[in-house]
């Protein structure tokens, strides 16, 4: 079985978006990794076909309705559905490289797209859906995270990367930002490659790059250096 | 003058995608904002038309060359060009609601999109780039982030947003996660709106929201958690 996606949204039509193109296109093309929508406003019971409210308490925006995203939930991942069901929500845990894996790993996921001011806290509960954050910024709704999210772990499914990037030595993976990279020509207005990298000497090459991630790291991410640090004294 | 996004990419199809859709579709369309794509390809002066090599040193992957980016760079973004070029990349800066509001506030941005292993240092450095990452996790090029960054700007433009959202009492705009929402039907499945919600105090309602934002807040993300109360005590 591969990966199968689910995303229930407001906005079909965002979807597959960019990931109908380039690397993740051909794998959707070639059954690697399967993608289907579900607009919300289907599950609506009204004769305007309502999906949001004003919010309880008051206050601007409007709230997406417990009930009309229930059924289309139910109706799209049965109670015996294997996959987990996401939010996307800048209230959610921050999505990792390693929950990225995990999520590449497993049957695939359901993912629900909020939009306005949220979803109605109930639904959250009564259906368990995680909520995940792609960043501590606001967007539009729930669809450019899910977009992200899916691309994220779309490059890691089976026979998707081929020979375009490693999977490896990369930023996050082992806990460090990644080292600079450097390719021809070799003269750059008037910036040469640094020399150990054209030296032939593997083990200095990667001494260098191994103490550059680890300086870019202390530099920019001190929060990730600490951490980083803290697992190898536990080592 | 509106906000000017300039993006250079290897998949100009890639764009707008799902900002050509809903609210920044429609800004797109009446010019509260503009966005250009610039195929980094047509800036390759071989045969082959590369824009990539292989990493100096060794390793998987490709690197972007950093004479074919430069050319397309300075084509978009003569020098004195005042907006902020930007490039995606998982070693950036974490973007947050703050940079995004900056942006926002500015002339646009010229986003550059590395793909493969990413982008040949000398690049970096000789343009300026400031490099901004939408989280700790890797995708299959700056595409999706782009339209990430662009997505969450675009929403805080002037006339963008409209009444379906705020742009207050949001998370992260006071440092704090947002508190949940409910909305009608009064009753789901058993589980009733909070009855606070539905007295009609409104300071009992904004003491609520407040003590859950707070709640959630700390046990969620004791990161913004610490950095809220420490901003409280310098006050």
């Amino acid at each position: 079985m591969s990966f199968r996606a689910t995303v229930l949204t407001l906005y079909p039509e965002m979807f597959p978006g960019h990931l109908g193109l380039s690397l993740a296109g051909r794998a959707l093309a070639v059954g690697a990794w399967s993608l289907e929508t579900v607009q919300i406003r289907d599950f609506a019971q009204d004769k305007h076909r309502s999906v949001d409210d004003t919010p309880a308490g008051g206050g601007a925006g409007m709230v997406m309705r417990a009930d009309v995203l229930a059924r289309a939930i139910d109706s799209a991942a049965p109670e015996d559905d294997p996959r987990p069901r996401l939010l996307m929500s800048p209230r959610g845990a921050p999505l990792t490289q390693a929950r990225v894996r995990a999520l590449a790993s497993g049957p695939g996921a359901v993912i629900v797209c909020g939009r306005f001011e949220g979803v109605d806290q109930r639904v959250i509960e009564a259906r368990s859906l995680e909520e995940v954050s792609i960043g501590d910024y606001i967007l539009s709704g729930g669809e450019p995270a899910a977009l992200v999210l899916l691309d994220a772990v779309v490059r890691l499914l089976p026979g998707v990367m081929g020979n375009e990037s490693s999977g490896t030595e990369e930023s996050f993976e082992n806990g460090l930002l990644e080292h600079p990279h450097y390719t021809r020509p070799q003269l750059f207005e008037g910036r040469e490659i640094p020399a150990v990298l054209t030296s032939g000497n593997h083990k200095k090459i990667a001494e260098w790059r191994r103490a550059e991630a680890e300086r870019l790291t202390r530099e920019r991410r001190p929060d990730l250096w600490a951490r980083y640090e803290k697992a190898g004294e536990a080592e």
